[in-house]
Protein backbone atom coordinates (compact mmCIF):
# COMPACT_ATOMS: atom_id res chain seq x y z
CA UNK A 1 0.00 0.00 0.00
CA UNK A 2 1.37 3.96 -0.78
CA UNK A 3 0.58 5.58 2.44
CA UNK A 4 0.20 8.88 3.80
CA UNK A 5 3.60 9.79 5.61
CA UNK A 6 3.35 12.40 8.32
CA UNK A 7 5.64 13.71 11.13
CA UNK A 8 3.86 14.54 14.74
CA UNK A 9 -0.04 13.65 13.73
CA UNK A 10 -2.33 15.21 16.53
CA UNK A 11 -4.66 13.72 17.01
CA UNK A 12 -3.73 10.21 16.23
CA UNK A 13 -6.09 7.15 16.07
CA UNK A 14 -4.52 5.43 13.88
CA UNK A 15 -3.52 2.70 15.91
CA UNK A 16 -7.44 1.41 16.41
CA UNK A 17 -8.99 -1.23 16.87
CA UNK A 18 -8.56 -1.66 20.85
CA UNK A 19 -10.65 -3.48 23.17
CA UNK A 20 -12.81 -1.12 25.05
CA UNK A 21 -12.79 -0.83 28.90
CA UNK A 22 -14.32 0.78 31.83
CA UNK A 23 -11.63 1.16 34.72
CA UNK A 24 -13.19 1.65 38.52
CA UNK A 25 -11.77 3.42 41.61
CA UNK A 26 -12.76 3.79 44.78
CA UNK A 27 -11.67 7.15 47.05
CA UNK A 28 -13.24 8.67 49.79
CA UNK A 29 -16.12 6.56 50.24
CA UNK A 30 -17.25 7.11 46.29
CA UNK A 31 -16.51 5.37 42.89
CA UNK A 32 -16.02 6.09 39.62
CA UNK A 33 -15.62 4.68 36.53
CA UNK A 34 -14.24 6.10 32.91
CA UNK A 35 -13.81 4.38 29.45
CA UNK A 36 -10.16 3.58 28.78
CA UNK A 37 -9.08 2.46 25.45
CA UNK A 38 -5.03 3.01 25.87
CA UNK A 39 -4.09 0.00 28.01
CA UNK A 40 -2.53 -3.17 28.11
CA UNK A 41 -0.64 -6.25 29.84
CA UNK A 42 2.49 -5.72 30.98
CA UNK A 43 3.94 -9.01 32.05
CA UNK A 44 2.94 -12.36 32.57
CA UNK A 45 4.22 -13.53 35.91
CA UNK A 46 3.79 -11.51 37.67
CA UNK A 47 1.07 -10.75 36.13
CA UNK A 48 0.52 -6.68 35.31
CA UNK A 49 -1.68 -4.42 33.87
CA UNK A 50 -1.05 -1.22 32.33
CA UNK A 51 -3.55 2.08 32.05
CA UNK A 52 -2.44 5.74 30.20
CA UNK A 53 -4.87 8.22 32.56
CA UNK A 54 -5.03 11.92 32.21
CA UNK A 55 -4.23 13.91 35.34
CA UNK A 56 -7.19 16.04 34.19
CA UNK A 57 -9.36 12.91 35.12
CA UNK A 58 -11.70 12.31 37.88
CA UNK A 59 -9.77 8.89 38.27
CA UNK A 60 -6.51 10.21 37.87
CA UNK A 61 -6.56 11.21 41.45
CA UNK A 62 -8.55 8.89 43.16
CA UNK A 63 -5.93 6.21 41.23
CA UNK A 64 -3.27 8.40 43.75
CA UNK A 65 -5.65 8.10 46.85
CA UNK A 66 -6.54 4.61 47.15
CA UNK A 67 -3.72 2.98 44.85
CA UNK A 68 -6.21 0.94 42.86
CA UNK A 69 -8.52 0.27 39.88
CA UNK A 70 -9.83 -2.50 38.01
CA UNK A 71 -10.22 -2.53 34.21
CA UNK A 72 -13.52 -4.01 32.56
CA UNK A 73 -13.47 -5.84 30.03
CA UNK A 74 -16.85 -5.38 28.02
CA UNK A 75 -19.42 -6.75 25.33
CA UNK A 76 -20.35 -5.45 22.42
CA UNK A 77 -23.91 -5.20 23.48
CA UNK A 78 -22.72 -2.20 26.38
CA UNK A 79 -20.97 0.31 23.79
CA UNK A 80 -23.93 2.62 24.93
CA UNK A 81 -22.70 2.46 28.65
CA UNK A 82 -18.98 2.60 27.82
CA UNK A 83 -20.02 5.75 25.69
CA UNK A 84 -21.87 6.95 28.83
CA UNK A 85 -19.41 6.45 31.34
CA UNK A 86 -16.87 8.08 28.39
CA UNK A 87 -18.72 11.13 27.91
CA UNK A 88 -19.24 12.04 31.61
CA UNK A 89 -17.07 13.19 34.60
CA UNK A 90 -16.98 11.86 37.93
CA UNK A 91 -17.05 15.85 38.99
CA UNK A 92 -19.87 16.12 37.57
CA UNK A 93 -22.29 13.00 38.51
CA UNK A 94 -22.44 9.89 40.10
CA UNK A 95 -21.82 7.45 37.18
CA UNK A 96 -22.99 4.35 38.89
CA UNK A 97 -26.14 5.96 40.16
CA UNK A 98 -27.13 7.97 37.08
CA UNK A 99 -26.48 5.08 34.46
CA UNK A 100 -27.56 2.41 36.87
CA UNK A 101 -24.37 0.76 36.97
CA UNK A 102 -24.36 -2.60 38.48
CA UNK A 103 -21.13 -3.19 40.30
CA UNK A 104 -19.58 -4.96 43.12
CA UNK A 105 -16.32 -4.53 45.43
CA UNK A 106 -13.51 -6.04 43.86
CA UNK A 107 -12.33 -9.68 46.24
CA UNK A 108 -9.25 -7.94 46.56
CA UNK A 109 -9.61 -4.01 45.91
CA UNK A 110 -12.33 -1.52 46.82
CA UNK A 111 -12.95 -0.76 43.13
CA UNK A 112 -16.17 -2.25 41.81
CA UNK A 113 -16.56 -5.05 39.19
CA UNK A 114 -19.16 -4.35 36.47
CA UNK A 115 -21.83 -7.45 36.63
CA UNK A 116 -22.08 -6.54 32.97
CA UNK A 117 -18.02 -7.19 31.91
CA UNK A 118 -17.25 -10.26 30.82
CA UNK A 119 -14.32 -10.19 32.56
CA UNK A 120 -12.44 -7.68 35.04
CA UNK A 121 -8.72 -7.20 36.50
CA UNK A 122 -8.57 -6.35 39.89
CA UNK A 123 -5.26 -4.29 40.31
CA UNK A 124 -2.98 -2.25 42.97
CA UNK A 125 -0.80 0.30 41.48
CA UNK A 126 3.00 -0.89 42.39
CA UNK A 127 4.53 2.28 39.53
CA UNK A 128 3.18 5.12 37.87
CA UNK A 129 5.64 7.29 35.48
CA UNK A 130 4.53 10.92 33.76
CA UNK A 131 4.68 10.50 29.85
CA UNK A 132 3.64 13.67 27.79
CA UNK A 133 -0.02 14.62 28.86
CA UNK A 134 -0.72 11.20 30.49
CA UNK A 135 0.66 9.26 33.79
CA UNK A 136 1.34 5.81 32.71
CA UNK A 137 -0.35 3.80 36.23
CA UNK A 138 0.79 0.00 36.25
CA UNK A 139 -1.21 -2.34 38.17
CA UNK A 140 -0.21 -5.67 39.83
CA UNK A 141 -3.46 -8.02 38.66
CA UNK A 142 -4.37 -9.47 42.72
CA UNK A 143 -7.37 -11.12 41.05
CA UNK A 144 -8.79 -12.00 37.88
CA UNK A 145 -12.56 -12.35 37.57
CA UNK A 146 -14.15 -13.69 34.56
CA UNK A 147 -18.34 -14.86 33.36
CA UNK A 148 -17.08 -18.41 32.81
CA UNK A 149 -19.91 -19.17 29.92
CA UNK A 150 -18.47 -16.98 27.95
CA UNK A 151 -15.07 -18.69 27.34
CA UNK A 152 -14.03 -21.81 25.80
CA UNK A 153 -11.67 -24.36 27.31
CA UNK A 154 -12.31 -20.85 30.61
CA UNK A 155 -9.64 -19.41 29.09
CA UNK A 156 -10.59 -18.18 24.94
CA UNK A 157 -13.14 -15.45 24.85
CA UNK A 158 -16.07 -17.33 22.44
CA UNK A 159 -17.03 -14.39 19.91
CA UNK A 160 -20.30 -16.29 18.52
CA UNK A 161 -21.34 -16.51 22.61
CA UNK A 162 -19.85 -12.70 23.72
CA UNK A 163 -18.98 -10.60 21.02
CA UNK A 164 -16.03 -7.98 22.73
CA UNK A 165 -16.05 -4.31 22.33
CA UNK A 166 -14.17 -3.52 19.48
CA UNK A 167 -13.33 0.64 19.91
CA UNK A 168 -12.28 2.36 16.53
CA UNK A 169 -11.90 5.45 17.95
CA UNK A 170 -13.99 8.70 17.96
CA UNK A 171 -17.32 7.63 18.87
CA UNK A 172 -17.06 4.23 16.56
CA UNK A 173 -18.23 1.09 18.80
CA UNK A 174 -18.02 -2.41 16.71
CA UNK A 175 -17.72 -6.19 17.76
CA UNK A 176 -15.18 -8.91 16.57
CA UNK A 177 -15.76 -10.90 14.14
CA UNK A 178 -15.53 -15.00 14.58
CA UNK A 179 -11.88 -15.69 14.51
CA UNK A 180 -10.10 -18.33 12.58
CA UNK A 181 -6.94 -20.24 14.47
CA UNK A 182 -3.58 -19.85 12.74
CA UNK A 183 -1.20 -22.48 14.27
CA UNK A 184 2.01 -19.51 14.14
CA UNK A 185 4.40 -22.72 14.74
CA UNK A 186 3.47 -25.07 12.37
CA UNK A 187 2.72 -22.40 9.85
CA UNK A 188 6.62 -21.15 10.19
CA UNK A 189 7.31 -25.46 10.10
CA UNK A 190 5.35 -25.50 6.48
CA UNK A 191 7.00 -22.10 5.17
CA UNK A 192 10.60 -22.73 5.85
CA UNK A 193 10.58 -26.61 5.76
CA UNK A 194 12.30 -27.23 9.23
CA UNK A 195 11.70 -30.48 11.08
CA UNK B 1 -22.86 -12.32 34.95
CA UNK B 2 -21.87 -14.38 37.74
CA UNK B 3 -18.25 -14.34 37.44
CA UNK B 4 -15.68 -16.95 38.40
CA UNK B 5 -13.32 -15.45 40.39
CA UNK B 6 -9.35 -16.58 41.08
CA UNK B 7 -6.54 -14.58 41.99
CA UNK B 8 -3.34 -14.51 40.48
CA UNK B 9 -4.00 -16.48 37.13
CA UNK B 10 -1.25 -17.51 34.73
CA UNK B 11 -1.43 -17.33 31.75
CA UNK B 12 -4.08 -14.56 31.70
CA UNK B 13 -5.46 -14.12 28.50
CA UNK B 14 -8.95 -12.38 29.54
CA UNK B 15 -8.25 -8.97 28.54
CA UNK B 16 -8.50 -9.74 25.02
CA UNK B 17 -9.11 -8.63 21.95
CA UNK B 18 -6.77 -6.53 21.16
CA UNK B 19 -5.15 -5.11 17.36
CA UNK B 20 -2.47 -7.36 16.38
CA UNK B 21 0.95 -5.54 15.53
CA UNK B 22 4.20 -6.30 13.46
CA UNK B 23 7.00 -4.36 15.63
CA UNK B 24 10.23 -3.49 13.59
CA UNK B 25 13.42 -3.27 14.20
CA UNK B 26 17.04 -2.35 13.11
CA UNK B 27 20.19 -2.90 14.34
CA UNK B 28 23.80 -4.04 13.22
CA UNK B 29 22.60 -3.83 9.62
CA UNK B 30 19.98 -6.25 10.10
CA UNK B 31 16.05 -5.79 10.31
CA UNK B 32 13.64 -7.69 12.71
CA UNK B 33 10.47 -8.23 13.28
CA UNK B 34 8.25 -8.91 16.20
CA UNK B 35 4.32 -10.14 16.92
CA UNK B 36 3.44 -7.76 19.83
CA UNK B 37 -0.25 -7.41 21.55
CA UNK B 38 0.85 -5.55 24.21
CA UNK B 39 0.96 -2.09 23.11
CA UNK B 40 -0.83 0.92 24.08
CA UNK B 41 -1.17 4.43 23.17
CA UNK B 42 0.35 6.68 26.06
CA UNK B 43 0.16 10.25 25.60
CA UNK B 44 -1.41 12.40 23.00
CA UNK B 45 0.35 15.75 22.87
CA UNK B 46 3.48 14.74 22.15
CA UNK B 47 2.15 11.25 20.80
CA UNK B 48 3.25 8.78 22.23
CA UNK B 49 3.14 5.09 22.26
CA UNK B 50 3.86 1.99 24.62
CA UNK B 51 5.19 -1.70 23.66
CA UNK B 52 5.98 -4.21 26.19
CA UNK B 53 8.28 -6.56 25.16
CA UNK B 54 10.24 -9.78 26.64
CA UNK B 55 14.06 -9.52 27.55
CA UNK B 56 13.85 -12.93 25.81
CA UNK B 57 12.92 -11.41 23.06
CA UNK B 58 15.60 -10.69 19.42
CA UNK B 59 13.99 -7.42 19.17
CA UNK B 60 15.06 -6.51 22.74
CA UNK B 61 18.42 -6.46 22.27
CA UNK B 62 17.77 -4.72 18.85
CA UNK B 63 15.52 -1.73 21.09
CA UNK B 64 18.68 -1.02 23.40
CA UNK B 65 20.95 -0.88 20.72
CA UNK B 66 18.86 1.31 17.99
CA UNK B 67 16.63 2.93 20.16
CA UNK B 68 14.17 2.58 17.69
CA UNK B 69 11.02 0.88 16.42
CA UNK B 70 8.03 0.93 14.37
CA UNK B 71 4.21 -0.53 14.88
CA UNK B 72 2.67 -1.61 12.04
CA UNK B 73 -1.13 -2.04 12.49
CA UNK B 74 -2.15 -5.36 10.46
CA UNK B 75 -5.90 -6.18 8.36
CA UNK B 76 -7.43 -9.07 8.99
CA UNK B 77 -6.04 -10.29 5.60
CA UNK B 78 -2.54 -10.41 7.11
CA UNK B 79 -3.25 -12.65 10.09
CA UNK B 80 -1.28 -15.33 8.37
CA UNK B 81 1.68 -13.28 8.47
CA UNK B 82 1.61 -11.67 11.99
CA UNK B 83 1.31 -16.03 12.99
CA UNK B 84 4.41 -16.44 11.20
CA UNK B 85 6.15 -13.37 12.59
CA UNK B 86 5.22 -14.39 16.22
CA UNK B 87 5.92 -18.60 15.38
CA UNK B 88 9.32 -17.37 14.63
CA UNK B 89 12.81 -15.84 15.71
CA UNK B 90 14.67 -13.48 14.71
CA UNK B 91 17.98 -15.53 16.47
CA UNK B 92 17.08 -18.58 14.16
CA UNK B 93 15.75 -16.66 10.76
CA UNK B 94 15.74 -13.59 8.53
CA UNK B 95 11.94 -12.91 8.69
CA UNK B 96 11.60 -10.59 6.12
CA UNK B 97 13.62 -12.89 3.63
CA UNK B 98 12.34 -15.94 5.02
CA UNK B 99 8.38 -14.85 4.63
CA UNK B 100 8.53 -12.22 1.97
CA UNK B 101 8.08 -9.02 3.58
CA UNK B 102 8.02 -6.43 1.21
CA UNK B 103 8.69 -3.17 3.58
CA UNK B 104 10.82 0.31 3.70
CA UNK B 105 12.72 2.22 6.17
CA UNK B 106 10.81 4.36 7.77
CA UNK B 107 10.98 8.48 7.35
CA UNK B 108 12.53 9.24 10.72
CA UNK B 109 13.66 5.95 12.02
CA UNK B 110 15.73 3.10 10.42
CA UNK B 111 13.43 0.44 11.58
CA UNK B 112 11.08 -0.42 8.81
CA UNK B 113 7.21 0.14 8.07
CA UNK B 114 5.32 -3.20 6.18
CA UNK B 115 4.00 -2.45 2.79
CA UNK B 116 0.72 -4.56 4.10
CA UNK B 117 0.34 -2.78 7.55
CA UNK B 118 -2.61 -0.27 7.10
CA UNK B 119 -0.88 2.42 9.40
CA UNK B 120 2.34 2.32 10.93
CA UNK B 121 3.77 4.22 14.18
CA UNK B 122 7.60 5.35 13.45
CA UNK B 123 9.10 5.41 17.01
CA UNK B 124 11.95 6.97 18.83
CA UNK B 125 12.65 5.05 22.73
CA UNK B 126 12.11 7.67 25.53
CA UNK B 127 11.81 5.64 28.03
CA UNK B 128 12.64 2.00 29.57
CA UNK B 129 10.90 0.48 32.63
CA UNK B 130 11.17 -3.48 33.67
CA UNK B 131 7.73 -4.66 35.00
CA UNK B 132 7.44 -8.42 35.78
CA UNK B 133 9.00 -10.46 33.05
CA UNK B 134 9.14 -7.70 30.28
CA UNK B 135 10.11 -4.22 29.25
CA UNK B 136 7.89 -1.26 29.11
CA UNK B 137 9.54 0.84 25.67
CA UNK B 138 7.87 4.42 26.01
CA UNK B 139 8.12 5.47 21.90
CA UNK B 140 8.04 9.28 20.87
CA UNK B 141 6.20 9.19 17.68
CA UNK B 142 8.16 10.29 14.80
CA UNK B 143 6.34 10.23 11.94
CA UNK B 144 2.49 8.07 10.87
CA UNK B 145 2.10 6.24 8.02
CA UNK B 146 -1.14 4.90 6.55
CA UNK B 147 -3.09 3.68 3.84
CA UNK B 148 -5.35 7.23 3.24
CA UNK B 149 -8.02 4.89 1.08
CA UNK B 150 -8.22 2.62 4.23
CA UNK B 151 -9.90 5.53 6.21
CA UNK B 152 -12.82 7.69 6.66
CA UNK B 153 -12.00 11.35 6.78
CA UNK B 154 -8.20 10.06 6.59
CA UNK B 155 -8.72 9.26 10.52
CA UNK B 156 -11.37 6.72 11.08
CA UNK B 157 -10.60 3.20 9.63
CA UNK B 158 -13.26 2.38 7.24
CA UNK B 159 -13.57 -1.42 8.65
CA UNK B 160 -16.20 -2.80 5.65
CA UNK B 161 -13.10 -1.42 3.50
CA UNK B 162 -10.43 -2.85 5.67
CA UNK B 163 -11.10 -5.28 8.35
CA UNK B 164 -8.23 -4.83 10.83
CA UNK B 165 -6.83 -8.36 12.55
CA UNK B 166 -8.58 -8.40 16.06
CA UNK B 167 -6.47 -10.91 17.79
CA UNK B 168 -8.34 -13.14 20.94
CA UNK B 169 -5.34 -14.50 22.42
CA UNK B 170 -3.75 -18.26 21.67
CA UNK B 171 -3.76 -18.59 18.04
CA UNK B 172 -7.03 -16.90 17.27
CA UNK B 173 -7.26 -14.03 14.74
CA UNK B 174 -10.27 -11.91 13.75
CA UNK B 175 -11.59 -8.99 12.36
CA UNK B 176 -13.99 -6.61 13.64
CA UNK B 177 -17.92 -6.02 12.61
CA UNK B 178 -18.72 -2.40 10.96
CA UNK B 179 -19.06 -0.01 13.99
CA UNK B 180 -22.21 2.02 14.93
CA UNK B 181 -21.45 5.70 15.81
CA UNK B 182 -22.52 6.31 19.58
CA UNK B 183 -21.96 9.41 20.45
CA UNK B 184 -21.47 9.27 24.23
CA UNK B 185 -21.76 13.47 24.79
CA UNK B 186 -25.43 13.27 23.30
CA UNK B 187 -26.54 10.27 25.39
CA UNK B 188 -25.57 11.66 28.69
CA UNK B 189 -27.72 14.59 27.48
CA UNK B 190 -30.39 12.43 26.66
CA UNK B 191 -30.14 10.15 29.95
CA UNK B 192 -29.29 12.86 32.51
CA UNK B 193 -32.02 15.42 30.94
CA UNK B 194 -29.62 18.18 31.37
CA UNK B 195 -29.51 21.17 28.80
Amino acid sequence: MAKKVQSHVDPFYYHYPAGATIVTSHAGGCDNAMAVAWHSAVSREPPLYVISISPERFTHGMLLESGEFTVNFMPADQAELVALVGGSSGSDVDKFDAFSIDAEPGSQVAAPILATAFAGYECRVVGRHTYGDHDLFIGAIMAVQWEESAYTDGRWLDVERLSPIVYLGKDLYGGATPPALIDGDELVRETLGGG
